[in-house]
């Protein structure tokens, strides 16, 4: 029996290959799933997910529907020429026969989880932390009932995927973001830093179409979109593996080297720097000394390069 | 003759290393000097400059005393613990004869200056922009009748010194600094990604205080002072080569090797950002295309190491 995760998701090609990565992995036992806005909207995120978890042999996996919006503002709307207008690269994936929780938000089921599995539970969060911070809400003794976070999201010394410092899924709710990157529980954040630098390729695309079992091939085919996105970044065909990389972290399939306990706050002002996670790393050439009130693990670096297990193990499963 | 250079300063340990620099170097006619607060106050500043100045034979150089606060707010003093209580890390500079302007400020100094040199004049800024951004409004032709801006300042890719994100010349002025970097002059930004990158060792240090002519030696007395708080971020007796390589790159002794040209924007919100250089970097991995309204060329690298060229100038003078 693996160890009891709980997902929050806003799936998304990269949150597809998250899960897929969490349903193959031994030492995980997926207890959860909430979704929440961002690379698509909520509701379609939870049809995506119980799809997605149908096909991998994991329908009995609850799936609540988290937030539609932000705690300030107005979300506008998800990223179609990244994610695809379904979210998951215009893939038509098989419909599962099982529906969300109609009566338990994703805050609630985190929160009941986090209960049920006091001192074990691992929370990895791939999306806005808008459900996370509800949780907060609703259950204040949350920091001190999970085993650990683990947040993709941020960039520390790398450009911003929204505006020049901003990422993402920090961008779509920094109020949210505030609130958990500041709670007091052992939180792993995994950024831009780090994210980018492990990529999944053409070749890579090619081994997962060629799988004689659906997941892999659906995320072979749902790739091709966010392919196409990345060359203006890249300039290839290719994509960096944000999620698939925190799943792995969560599960203890990826490794950090370089992880510094540091303090991170998340400017919440209007003003350009909106959405940035600021990290003190101000001590890097003296191997960051002690910063007594940091809780925040961010991870600069891996020792392996992910790519190759990611593959390995979504097409060996 | 030199080419004509303004310099803006703080003067300052690394100030008086971009003075010596200057004064050293054939290509450039010093043709004035303001000063502003920063490392220490704008008053103590001038009489700093005016000593270096007489101790290196260029005694006729104008220097004008600028800003003795930032646009908005207080300045809460200089880091006596960096430059020492008078600026020059508690060294006694032979007092020159001369004293500064007493009818013309620092701003009004550099748009004389850019009219008496029009087309030619190269403004190197290696304190709080305070002043460049008054004479900014006393002449809003400025950004025309210069050659060139060359400014030391911000972090794009690094930690702040001031901030986990805030450099302190750019901290120290944040509403004078967007106004400077948002004027369509063509301007050069050379933050700590660089500065950082180019030391001065206890090595260089010696050599310096056995050369036989005055103002090496003097600096090699100030370094002391400078290499002890750089001990906190290097591990060992150091300094970094913030305004003396900004000097360089506009006397034409250091040569920038990435430096693209890209939209820059100062955060002078009240939050946790206040005073970054927010630099859009996003197109770094694909060349950084063309960003059409962008005028700010970012240093981040050089061809060269600049320590060895710096002491290398300072002692053969």
């Amino acid at each position: 029996m693996g160890r009891p995760v709980y997902l929050d998701c806003d799936t998304g090609i990269d949150d597809s290959l998250a899960i897929a990565y969490l349903m193959a992995h031994p030492d995980v036992d997926l207890v959860g799933v909430g979704t929440v806005f961002g690379n698509i909207d909520a509701h379609r995120a939870a049809r995506n997910t119980l799809d997605l978890l149908a096909l991998g042999g994991h329908g009995h996996v609850p799936v609540a529907i988290g937030a539609e919006k932000p705690l300030a503002g107005a979300w506008l709307g998800g990223p179609a020429h990244i994610h695809g207008g379904n979210g998951v690269g215009n893939v038509e994936l098989p419909r599962g026969d099982r529906e969300p929780l109609s009566d338990e938000s994703a805050a609630d089921l985190l929160v009941r989880l986090a209960h049920e599995h006091e001192g074990d539970l691992r929370v990895l969060a791939v999306g806005p932390l808008t459900n996370l911070a509800r949780a907060l809400d609703v259950e204040t003794a949350l920091p001190y009932l999970v085993e650990s976070v683990v947040v993709m999201g941020g960039a520390a010394r790398v450009p911003g995927n929204v505006t020049p410092v901003a990422e993402a899924n920090i961008f779509n709710d920094p109020e949210a973001a505030d609130r958990v990157l500041s709670a007091e529980w052992p939180l792993t954040l995994v950024p831009l830093d780090v994210t980018m630098e492990h990529m999944i390729e053409e070749a890579d695309r090619e081994s997962l179409l060629a799988a004689d079992v659906p997941i892999p091939r659906a995320l072979g085919q749902m790739l091709d979109v966010y392919y196409e996105f990345y060359v203006g970044t890249f300039g290839r065909r290719c994509a960096p593996l944000h999620d698939p990389l925190a799943a792995a972290i969560t599960a203890g399939g990826a490794t950090p080297l370089v992880a510094p306990t540091v303090q991170v706050v998340v400017d919440s002002t209007d003003g350009p720097g909106r959405g940035q996670t600021i990290c003190d790393l101000r001590g890097e050439r003296v191997g960051y000394p002690d910063q007594p009130t940091a809780h925040c693990r961010l991870v600069l670096s891996l020792d392996a390069p992910f790519g190759p297990h990611l593959v390995e193990r979504l097409t060996s499963s």
